[in-house]
């Protein structure tokens, strides 16, 4: 390993490389909001006089022609360019000259990267939305499918009541309502404008801050300056305790599921393509893909304490290692992404056991069933518990496994509709629309 | 220390020590809303036929009776009794005999825990709402009184641009609205009634989890009854995190007071008995509220992770270790709670300094107020630059150190009306009003 | 709720119980280790002429005497004494007049606390190591016991390979050894002296902190002042690490043994009252101690995280909330001391399954054992292994289901007396010798 | 982005995509390692029978090879290989025939990554402990070099008592030495042979795991197989806590580091190509390199809790998301040693300001040292103490300013020959010496 302090050339190289880090993959992916956000800006500024109408006609045409080269992969940034932010400017000046140079009044690296992060955040959050739903659906559909096969239920991981594949598909399925409630409040703190603060503490200029907001498609602003340049770190942490509550339940679901696949509980199987096994070991069906992704969401549940413990005590105004949270961010949603898709993909290749209760280990699964049944034909209930109890004791048991349940969300029950439409009603509190028509219109 | 494992009597006491733990002492602050659980189910055990309407009445009337005990601090659980549950059933029953034993019919300890728990930290949630509310509205106020007071900005903890004592308390005012849509998030979540899930596979018995649902003024329920028992361990993690998102807010305050309450930055002074000092350090001020404050908070966002390392990677149903989290979660609303008012306790002593730019080390923030302002008069960007660049260089710099910041969320612009708005907003879509209404009929 | 910002009065009181926290609670534990310091730190200062050999020998005497209080549990921190340094004090000045007032000399409350940490903490860790002694000792007698009990060995949660308890048993010794490794590094940080340190900036006065190390058995001393007070915070997190390391070791443990009392695998059993059941469920056989067990280290294995979180980007020098320390690590020790206890007491009554592998579905275990013997035997691997594979189709695999593990470390060879060895070797790294002589000669 | 489950074909190409995720690419970094313990492994083969000795010469011919190729770079795992393990076994079946098929007799794969992984770590943990020296002696020389120019110290970040950039430097050199200790930990953990374990369940073929242990320079072996397996894991873990620990002494320098260039402090600077500043605002020199230090090694604090996440409540045996860790661990070692080359470096560049102490503000630094000096000169304390409190009470406090401590650990006595001393005995403690001399002769 070479000594870097032993290096007496290319100080500034060093520095640059330490600093800069992973900076020029990273932003790649943000290339295209960063073009939106100058489509914004720029229209602003000539709103307000800081640039001339020629100056804009051009700036505009060519940054839609960058936009579209962002679009069809033919964009890089370049070996010796620092970042997303200074290609999209050099490409510019390079294509149009002087005009190219003009976008950046009224703004700051700060505010500029701001906004790029939070309409990049705002689409991957869309993207993880449209895969929980259609997770959701799938795990709706098997709900119903299966919704009179029977599954031991457990607590304590024992054997306890009957439960049902329609419950346990279906109790996964509701979690996901859930959990998009936290997504839901991501999104709102997310889809804020911060374009106008500048490097925290706003600009003498006479900007237009509404007006960005609106061609941005955003819900709001970031009002207070100071607080918009807050926003960096917090957005990232509130967004990493939304990806972490949906990982959280796609975790216990693979947890489930490598328990179930276990010869001691066989209760699910997949095709073979889908497991890892032995030629040897014809039993073995390894659910390496629940595995993996057991894994992959108990990481990213440590996310939001990883944003934690790299903001936290910093006092107020930019430091700049917030520029690091990029590189848990970014991945993340990829992962989670990767996950709910997988989830679908191994779900609608799923066969469940159909005759688990036969096995004798889960009898007595019944015996709160027969004593309640007892209780509902009159007899009170300390007689029925103990009759049954003498059954049990006399091994006279045989309950006759049929289950009558009936109330709200039970077995015989499961209100997959009502959880269908509590669903329906959480997307549709994301307005997505109202997006997509802003950058629509803007890239036009 | 004495050594468990030599001891040959009491081996029941001894496992019942090591798992009731800390019950006691925590379920005393659910006996509130365990009663309300009871009275609720024990109405809906009557719509369906499972008590009659004169064990009802006797039911209701004790169980009103105790609450307003609990209300008034004449409850204790009793030394031999295990948790709330039981000390409330063993009162009803020695008070109205047989009558009080019937009111766990339909019922199992699992689902009566869960909505003990959602109805604790509904009202818990509330209180923090009400207390971040009031904080808020001191932030705004001192944000509107010194709104002309300038205060360095930084960034990179370097001096920057100018910044005031507007937009600095602003800034946490407006953080707090965000802070409190995770809130609103947990309180959804929170607000859905698990009743009726019983052990977390439903009952046999036709339970009314609608009736109980609109009795206990939950928005809805948790339908799925495999789902309602998920919800132990996810519910503790996402209130969780809605707390740490303000107390992150609290933590970054409380550092920037300490700092600014150091002589190097001395921003800030409070009155002599909200500090502690030394008679022969007459300039020490030591911030022991903040600093305290700050640990809380920090403390409070290591929670989620807490919660997380407990429940991760356990499987579906109930397991013991669950009820563990009340150790975790019942200290942290009252630490959330107790921040929050002496945040808003301190503010209200808070003096600001009003002659900070006065110092020479101040005066190159305005030179990027100098520039805009040559450009705005009409001088090219490159031009006004270079010549303030010049001016710095020979020491002819002499900026007038006034700032005109009108853009919103700026210095001259601070938009508290807008923020306050933003706050009213949120505050109201948490229907405290349903709960509230809903309580009241039912202990009347 | 009554409203802190209402109240007129008292402000000090508000303060100061913001700020005191649980300290008179959690000080009570450090009460003897406080005068430990005390009785090292008088005789230093004797040594130096800063005290006088009258006073000397009263204070000693009173000491000793409040000493052999706390021992005897005669101590109590008084309702309006803040902490434990200044009940001894008051005791001491109470009791003995003025010379009770010069053990504060060269000494700040910033050193006196840091060194009752230290040797508190250094107490404590005797403890952990002791407790943890006993557990290893009991799971190697029960690997040896039940050496030749077989046991699947699971991969992928699959049925995989032939284990046994003499494995399973052992493997968990064996980790305990490890983890010892990381308590004695946090032993070794721990055991060095603070004391002299005075409020981290050292003292005009010629202190012979040498004096003070050996006076109470530390086998070094924080040199450099500063570093001193840096050890509030890291000493905490270090050992935090450490004690994480065994809680991870027992909750792999509980999560095994909950599997294991699983109807769906039924390897272990115990005695009922060490299980709670349902006399209606007579399978039930609920693990609550091995899942308090499991909750309670996980929760131990946050630990660390929740220090880290509270002590980073705090600057150097002392700061208010590392006193809140106390509340995360006091509580630590008594948890995972009362896990080590209670796993040994469960052990010391387990009872296995002596005929698992009789369960035709555990079979194919073996057909990796019969590729080898016929290799063993000359056939090349790809016949033998053919050959399995074929006899497996074909319904032809009949393993005889002896194993005949000889190397070093499986199920024939268990290396026991190396693991022990080991153990041994670790502990004897520790000097406990040396820190109790000098204690005992301290308060002799 | 293209929908997952709407594919109907590559499904395994699928499956193998997400299970395998960036193994290959990590696993270059293992490569040498994996060919070291196939020269340990065959080399006992042929020991007991297993390979002949004509093809352990082949083999190990090859195998040197094959190291060589990888340490002169000359070594990729192609696109279609699964891992480092397939393409060493390709590459040698490729040249050398048959003979390159036997390596794996008596191994597994798991057993194979263990040792694999175990040796890469021993490896970069010597890297660690290597630049963390350097790191140390450039402190230590720091500190000589500095030893007479004082600094304000900061209790509560209030000016408290006189400190110096001696004992600044030293603390962080003496923190590196106990950070060692963890190291030493990890190091011990590490570097014990889980060569043998098999699949963690061990073989029937009479394996000399002892002579594998010798030959690759571990200390000991994991004896018990089944604890070999639990390894995975655990020493990740174990490893991201001594990483987190010098971690933590980087970040707080750090932070004091972008503290103490503030020009709110001004108490270092550095060259100008080693911070970034702004032609506009000359006064602003942004520790860049600092703020990326902190940030990196805060999120190296969080490591440890993120492992800890993806291992909690795993049963015993292998699961194949432990493979996920090596994601964690290899860039954290780089990050490290990164963060340690970069600190040294910057701290060769420091310039320190010698004047710090003339600003009166800094005057009542020096109030506790007046009233000492009168105590050593035989006024009593309170004597002494009221008479400073009235000169500072009438403006005539005119301290002179010299510092006389010579207790161990202070200013005038920093001990620093002591502190490398103790830092020189906790290096020799790791016996690199033998590691190196092993693997010196195995690839001989």
């Amino acid at each position: 390993m070479s000594k870097l302090w032993q290096k007496t050339t290319n100080v500034d190289k060093l520095v640059e490389n330490f600093t800069v880090g992973r900076d020029r993959e990273l932003d790649r992916q943000m290339a295209a909001f960063d073009v939106l956000g100058s489509l914004a800006h720029t229209k602003m500024l000539q709103s307000i006089g800081l640039m001339d109408a020629a100056d804009l006609m051009l700036v505009q045409h060519e940054l839609k022609t960058i936009y579209t080269e962002i679009e069809n992969s033919n964009f890089e940034i370049e070996a010796d360019v620092e970042d997303v932010h200074s290609q999209v400017e050099m490409l510019l000046t390079r294509r149009i000259g002087e005009a190219g140079k003009k976008i950046h009044s009224g703004r700051s690296r700060n505010d500029q990267v701001l906004v790029d992060l939070k309409l990049f955040f705002r689409h991957q959050l869309q993207q993880v939305v449209s895969e929980t739903d259609t997770l959701f659906r799938q795990l709706v559909q098997l709900s119903e499918q299966h919704k009179d096969v029977l599954l031991p239920g457990y607590t304590h991981l024992q054997v306890a009541m009957p439960s049902s594949f329609g419950l346990w598909f279906g109790a996964y399925a509701e979690g996901l309502v859930d959990d998009l409630e936290m997504v839901l409040a991501a999104w709102k703190i997310t889809n804020k404008n911060p374009l106008g603060s500048a490097a925290g503490y706003g600009s003498s200029f006479p900007l237009n801050r509404t007006m960005t907001t609106n061609l941005l498609g955003f819900e709001s602003l970031n009002h207070n300056v100071v607080y918009a340049q807050m926003g960096r770190g917090k957005t990232e942490r509130v967004i990493a305790q939304a990806l972490s509550s949906i990982a959280a339940t796609l975790a216990k679901m693979a947890m489930d599921q490598c328990l179930y696949l276990s010869q001691n509980f066989a209760f699910v199987s997949y095709p073979e393509n889908l497991t890892t096994g032995s030629s040897i070991m014809p039993h073995k069906k390894n659910p390496d893909v629940w595995e993996i992704m057991r894994g992959k969401c108990n990481r990213l549940q440590a996310l939001p304490n990883d944003v934690a413990l790299m903001t936290t005590n910093l006092p107020s105004g930019y430091h700049r290692e917030l520029q690091l949270l990029k590189e848990l961010l970014f991945p993340a949603f990829t992962d989670l992404i990767d996950c709910l898709q997988m989830a679908t993909f191994m779900l609608q290749n799923i066969s469940v056991n159909k005759n688990i209760l036969d096995d004798p280990k889960y009898t007595y699964l019944f015996s709160v069933e027969e004593v309640n049944k007892s209780v509902l034909n009159g007899t009170p209930f300390r007689d029925a518990y103990k009759q049954i109890g003498l059954d049990i004791e006399a091994g006279n048991f045989n309950p006759d496994k049929t289950v009558n349940h009936t109330h709200e969300g039970s077995i015989g029950n499961l209100q997959n509709q009502q959880i269908t439409e509590a669903m329906d009603k959480v997307i549709s509190s994301f307005d997505f629309k109202k997006v997509e028509d802003a950058i629509s219109w803007l890239v036009k």
